[in-house]
């Protein structure tokens, strides 16, 4: 692996779907980008046959595997499974990534699993309490950057305020905005609206980002995240941000089952399926492909435990794309600035 | 408006449309159904205008009028706001509900001034810690309640168990569903998942209903609300379900503008369109109707602030069905059960 200018290490463990199929997905992303390769790490003999599968494009040396066998299952505790496994595939592929063996790593198991490898092997950025995991929503005005989606379930307005740091430097780095405006999710737009972590939040968050190319527009509600608008970044806890975006997606899916099933189920002429074939085709929820995991060291794709083929290679593609980017240097960058900041404004206090 | 069997107060301030609007809008809805009547809560030139350009078939005495010209605005602090304004429409109207002269009321204005007019001026039920806003949510599967969206914006695990009740019963009486099926909104299915709050919530929810004809189903997801399936009632806190709610609602404004704009845009056959032509439309947010404050003495309805013509017609609509079905007697009943059964597993633990 050693021709392609950036590597990304696949877990294939740990998902609804079976490893063979997040193999597969995982070297498919290797046609469209010929400086990329793949680190798969799962069972071996799984591995090795999708890297033997991969298309006649694809030199060998783009494909490498790396055994492991232990996985986290949804149902098990994550931090006490990624402790307790050290040969966790989810672990494993953190480990390379910490030891310079790939450059991003994309799982598609449990989140809290992917979090706790992560911050074990990684470590967190200074000024950081904890990671947040960001995903680009693409909404109807531009794309929105929502976070925290659940790397954690509470948070303070102090986290709230370093997630605002965060989101906004990845919306720089990822989407190219260059003075993101960042919104605080609450429940009514108007100042002070909201519950008491939110009203404690908005003086917070503007004042961490207050030295960022980036501005602070106040409250933003849920329609917001879905319809874009007021807010190039919306910041929230990762119960609200994974309780938001699971209903958006599945929204997606009832709005466009139902279109799709009644034009099946009716006489006339399929329209809604003309309009599909001619291009024309309501955004999915696999548009969304994973979450990254923001305030780590180093590169962490997270996508849904559901992910089919296509989100794999979704993820592969966004891992390789933020580790270009440099994302985690950027979001190191900002918050080294905060916790500069902080210390600087703290002195003369304690002087007087 | 004696001979009708329900009377409506519209509260005809406070929203984002001209008080002209919703006067006609709740005008409109007595066409449909010859035993109801509205009583229109705002300036007497607008509500006397509005009952003027009633239509033919409907009698004078089916539309009254009854002076009100201070609002609560959605800047104004909502509590603060009503018990200043003694002539507010909305205290006005929900007046009108505890002296008999209507039998349910309706609001497009602030959903804080609504919830601090009813609770002053109707009470809370023996046993509700707070009222909690429900929706009838038009899932794939069925259709599923989703409480509370914003009558406030916190909960301990206790009023959730006390929303479940009211939930519950709202779907039974609502919706006819015999045993409702009853989940805790949360960021995973295993129990556990969630933060504190909902870790403590699980047993308090199981607890609450456990006399009720319902069945407690543990933790779902955001999609679950979209989507259907799992639950027929979905608790949360009044934050929570209020940025879900709108991020649904926003979604579908996202899919289907989406589809009609790029159909629009299109050089082939408007296919999409013909599909809406034969009646197969995506549900529209409208169709969510307006909320049902449960936990208050009397049926409150809440629309949203920009509710249109169609969807006051529909909260009129919910107003009297909910009043027609004695929603706030099923709730009462139900609730205190639970007070009483407290009550008596109490006595033996403080006699030991």
């Amino acid at each position: 692996v050693t021709s392609a200018s950036v590597r990304v290490a696949v877990d294939l463990l740990g998902g609804d779907n079976p490893p063979e199929a997040v193999a597969d997905a995982a070297v498919r992303a290797l046609s469209a980008d010929p400086s990329l390769a793949v680190v798969l790490v799962g069972p071996s003999d799984v591995a090795e046959a999708a890297a033997a599968r991969r298309s006649p494009d694809v030199a060998a040396d783009r494909v490498a595997t790396i055994p492991a066998s232990e996985v986290v299952a949804m149902t098990d505790d994550p931090v006490r499974a990624v402790r307790a496994k050290r040969h966790a595939s989810v672990r494993v592929a953190a480990r390379l990534l910490r030891d310079g063996a790939a450059d991003a790593m994309v799982t598609v198991g449990s989140t809290g699993a992917a979090v706790a490898s992560a911050v074990f092997a990684l470590g967190r950025l200074r000024g950081m309490s904890r990671p947040a995991l960001a995903v680009v929503v693409p909404a109807l005005e531009h794309p929105v950057v929502l976070l925290d989606v659940g790397a954690g379930a509470e948070a303070s307005a102090g986290v709230l305020g370093q997630f605002a740091v965060a989101g906004a430097t990845f919306a720089r780095v990822r989407l190219g905005v260059a003075a993101p405006r960042v919104g605080l999710l609450s429940i009514g737009a108007e100042a002070g609206k909201g519950d008491a972590l939110r009203r404690a939040a908005a003086s917070a968050v503007a004042a961490a980002i207050s030295d960022l190319p980036a501005v602070f527009v106040g409250n933003v509600e849920g329609g917001d995240v879905a319809l874009g608008g007021p807010a190039d970044v919306v910041v929230t806890d990762g119960f609200t941000g994974n309780v938001l975006l699971k209903g958006i997606e599945g929204t997606y899916r009832l709005v466009t089952g139902s279109i799709e099933r009644a034009v099946a189920g009716g006489a006339e002429r399929t329209g809604f399926a003309d309009a599909l074939a001619a291009g024309h085709r309501p955004l999915r929820p696999e548009r969304f492909g994973g979450g990254v995991l923001l305030g780590v060291d180093g590169v962490v794709v997270v996508g849904h435990g559901s992910s089919g083929g296509s989100a794999v290679t979704a993820c592969v593609r966004l891992a390789a794309e933020a580790a270009r980017g440099g994302v985690p240097a950027g979001v190191a960058d900002a918050i080294e600035a905060l916790v500069q900041r902080r210390a600087e404004t703290r002195l003369p206090t304690a002087a007087r």
